[in-house]
């Protein structure tokens, strides 16, 4: 499915991913030590980093140079880091498992988890709004302020309160979709629309083009994601899996069923494609990316 | 102790600071209207509004527009009170009062209390990343950037940090002074240093003294809330009286005895003031303000 130079092209953007991350975080050994441990645990050695590779893949469109789009890269990851962080948490869904580990208010304590997600929000905007990472300080602005709208109560947090009211209610496919927009959708949109704008060649027409294909895309990888859910067992997730319809949370397979999400999926796919069909070879990267982001397996 | 004309002064910041977070916070009607309802319920009609104040008296001395300071205002105090609904939780300090008011994880519950902070942390970001908020764009980047610093692991989710790991334990005076200086002092700090770089007529001396002169109002300022945990009573204060001691968390009054640590108030209040001492009328706010630290009953 895969050809081996986009495999070497993901692992390289993990690779550096994680290296910059490793960066970001402040050592074990400075105080708060142990915060700074906990929060390490929570970021480095685990995930897709679907994120990043989104963000890297946009700024190829653009020409944005690869050690700003680490350090943006970085920032949407914290975010989504800090995420998992508090919706693990016992007061949320109580799960004890992610990315093949124990999770943090399980491997350290509640108040550390809690500390932790705070932490590395902050620490995400510290890392965008480095000073000089983008040359034009007033497009860096505008990042900076798209990353707080996406990670809010109108963004993925916002998402988060609607997941928890939504738990044991039958949502139409709208109301799913409303959900996913906010809890996922608009994180996966920061990724891609931050990485294009790290570049110089970003005009208006690529940059609605990227930005309409972040929402399709966003909505791909949570579809997927609820098939995984369904079809795979905990070891090949790193996370529990068959949990959300254990919380009997509404998801594309309850929803659709199995069949329908299958195809829901490529047909997300196929509009997302199009999307790019206006852009040159530059794109290569994300169009390889959408297909893996479908057929991955876990 | 206070004259007339800076109470005016004081509550009409006040009210201009409940204009604005009102402005800034989503509406109760806007979607997810539960976790928008929270949010307001944990900002609006309370606090002392110290940051806003510091804020509004720093810009004062470099000649920054009021609406610019509103917004740099709320900013600090959305952070500040994501600081309180995290740290009144149950795996923290598990408090049940704030500012006359059951606190938000009472009022609604655990997991709504944990999103209402994470959104009220983006929510900060979101309003000093406006864009167009400073003229000079390269320093309202430089500004958010020490927001975000402020508020990390190096400062006030630190500071949480420290402050958890103190429990029980007899710090030194030094040690304790660490804590704050990361828990309260980052903030205070972030204050009065984005206050005054919001004007035009910040230069270097100016922007020196008001930095040396806010780190010591931010260990002022906890000194005092010390002293006042321990004499007054919880319908005065708004919130658990003599909360500290019972958590047998080590404080200015514990470790110091209260005499000696009213006489290091009036030390760190004379160290403070004579900081502003190269600057001219325009610092008088923050002289007058500085007094109402200490001499103030709540």
């Amino acid at each position: 499915m895969t050809d081996a130079r986009f495999a070497d092209w993901m692992r390289d953007v993990q690779q550096r991913t994680e290296v910059a991350l490793g960066r970001t975080l402040p050592p074990n050994n400075v105080v708060p030590d142990r915060l700074h441990e906990a929060m390490r645990y929570a970021c480095l050695e685990g995930g897709k980093r679907i994120r990043p590779l989104l963000a890297h893949a946009a700024g190829a469109v653009t020409g944005a140079p690869p050690e700003v789009l680490d350090k943006v890269a970085c920032a949407v990851e914290l975010i989504h880091a800090y995420s998992l962080v508090h919706d693990d948490m016992p007061c949320m869904d109580d799960d004890t498992l992610r990315r093949g580990k124990p999770t943090v208010h399980v491997e350290y304590d509640e108040a550390t988890a809690l500390l932790v997600g705070d932490a590395l929000q902050s620490l995400a905007f510290q890392q965008l709004a480095e000073p000089g990472l983008i040359p034009d300080a007033g497009r860096h602005i505008e990042m900076v302020h798209h990353l707080a709208i996406a990670a809010g109560s109108r963004g993925m947090a916002g998402g988060q309160a609607i997941d928890l009211q939504s738990v044991g209610q039958m949502l139409t496919r709208e109301a799913l979709e409303v959900m996913h927009v906010h809890k996922t959708g608009a994180l996966i949109r920061a990724a891609v629309c931050l990485g294009a704008q790290a570049g110089g060649h970003c005009h208006g027409d690529v940059l609605r083009s990227l930005d309409h294909f972040s929402r399709r895309v966003g909505l791909l990888f949570q579809v997927v994601d609820d098939i995984l859910d369904t079809e795979s067992d905990t070891a090949t997730l790193g996370k529990t899996a068959g949990k959300d319809a254990e919380n009997d949370k509404p998801t594309y397979v309850t929803i659709l069923g199995l069949d329908e999400a299958r195809r829901l999926s490529l047909e997300l796919e196929a509009e997302a494609l199009e999307l790019l069909s206006s852009l040159d070879g530059r794109a290569d990267r994300m169009r390889e990316l959408t297909r893996y982001i479908v057929h991955r397996r876990f």
